[in-house]
């Protein structure tokens, strides 16, 4: 088994070789030059074994979901992906392959969501594995997605796709089995490989008004925005962009729809602001779909289908 | 028990309370203003019970020394602390009054180092406590000290005092029973609550050559800066400047001189630099002692009193 060093070598140095401040992960830090006009934006996230994700999860898959979480909250603030921090706590057994396959989920989703590693810390101990990422954006001065910024008359919007986080946790949970490969498998990836929406920032900045990310279920996030708004959100479930998997098993499983619905772990994007606001997202990007409105007052009342919906449970240990 | 939300607004919000870009911790980021000239300079580091601190360490002096390993590295890098983040997993005994004391001890550690949380993370876990902490400084652009910059010619310094953060780690495990109270406490004070060198960072900036931490011990730490400059270091260890409650237990256990000169864990700096490096230290910071020379080379050569030394063994997980 190769040492600290020489792991660091061989599996994490390619992905610091397009950061020159990285010096290679060979000194005490790294350097980072910030481009004039622009501040940054920084979020640390923790994902534990057992906690966040499921023994046994493949190591690549691991990688990119710690990725994504972090790279998420980046784009609830309307920020640039830029340079993240890996630390990685593994168990004794964990061998090269394992950290073959870390290194190479991390090379696939700092690709895919564009940053850069920075710098890291690897250690072994005695108990669950664990990752802790710090990434961090960038955004023109002044430009950031704030949670407090919604106003009465905004319109509530959520990005893409819903629903497929939570019941994915069931799909590699193997508790889907009688639904279709194909739908349980488009489950298992969005739940293993969450995209998170980064590509909608340049978008948001001086358009959206409030913003967050849907990692905890959107009864408890969307409380967030009114909390820190200091308004009143109305939000028609019925209206969620529900994913066609989601809705191939809703089909089958009605009484599913809660999960689907506020279970979280999408890592879409609820937002609020002017109803124009889908009209300013290019083509091929993930659409903004309407599905509430912000009022004065305080708190969020959920509807569905004109009836209210309560006892909505996010995202929970398993 | 408090929950995450009350816990971070109780215990850690006060620690963000001086840096506006963190809004109180309420958001999914921190935005940070890069002053204009100035560099980020990032490191991560993770402490892990049972592997870099021991077991029953108060809560307190945990948060110091987690923040100071990583403070240090920016003193390395001649960068003055800026912000941190910190990611905590806890055992789920962890109740709300080792959460007031860590927090106690961030709050402390901050205001002596001189940087302010942006942000964080806390999960409950099955397994050892581990804290994740991502420190950022300020360098201006172009100052940052590499490990690589040693010329022959170059003179070898360490700053302050070495020995006390390896033979403090005898003196909390209660191994030098027999020698006065006064100097196991002050040992034991040094390990727990080492300071990292910051106060020296705006005198090296351009004057020193190249420098690092000693935190893994000399042996390892001044072949880093061989191999990065590309030359060969003499460094006479006789010449280290070791702590009074050092030289105390020295002269009843001759036995552990390579413990005292070689164990690390003292966060002092390794330098090279001019032979007048020491006369720009002001009155009241650490002074600089010289120790050895850069020749051309490469590789590292320990004598003490003109005779060689090898075998000298750096930090080890205990």
């Amino acid at each position: 088994m190769t040492g600290e060093f020489g792991r660091i070598a061989r599996y994490f140095r390619p992905l610091a070789a397009d950061l020159p401040g990285a010096f290679a992960l060979t000194d005490d830090a790294a350097v980072l030059s910030v481009p004039p006009g622009q501040e940054v934006v920084v979020t640390t996230d923790t994902l534990v074994e057992g906690v966040h994700f499921l023994p046994r999860t493949p190591a690549s898959d691991l990688a990119w979901k710690a990725l994504a979480v972090n790279v998420s909250d980046l784009a609830a603030m309307a920020a640039d992906p830029w340079v993240y921090t890996v630390a990685l706590a593994t168990r004794p057994e964990i061998d090269d392959a394992w950290i073959a396959g870390f290194a190479g989920g991390l090379a696939a989703a700092q690709a895919a969501f564009g940053l850069v590693l920075a710098g890291g810390d690897s250690v072994g101990m005695p108990g669950p594995l664990s990752v802790t990422i710090t990434a961090q954006g960038l955004v023109p001065a002044g430009a950031a997605l704030r949670r407090a910024g919604a106003r009465p008359g905004d319109v509530v919007f959520v990005s893409g796709e819903v629903g497929a986080g939570a019941l994915g946790l069931l799909a590699v949970r193997e508790e889907l089995a009688g639904f279709a490969p194909a739908v349980v498998a488009a489950l298992s990836e969005r739940y293993l490989r969450p995209a998170p929406r980064t590509a909608l920032a340049p978008v948001l900045r001086g358009r959206a008004t409030a913003g967050l990310d849907l990692s905890d279920g959107i009864a408890g996030d969307a409380e967030h925005i009114a909390a820190a708004s200091g308004v009143a959100l109305d939000i028609d479930l019925g209206r969620l962009p529900l994913a066609p998997a989601v809705r191939a098993v809703l089909a089958g499983r009605p009484d599913l729809w809660p999960v689907a619905a506020a279970g979280g772990d999408d890592y879409e994007l609820l937002l609020t602001g002017p109803t124009d606001l889908p009209a300013a997202v290019p083509d091929g990007l993930p659409p903004l779909t309407p599905v509430g409105t912000v009022t004065a007052g305080s708190g969020v009342r959920f509807t569905r289908d004109g009836s209210p919906v309560t006892g909505l449970a996010g995202w929970r240990h398993f």
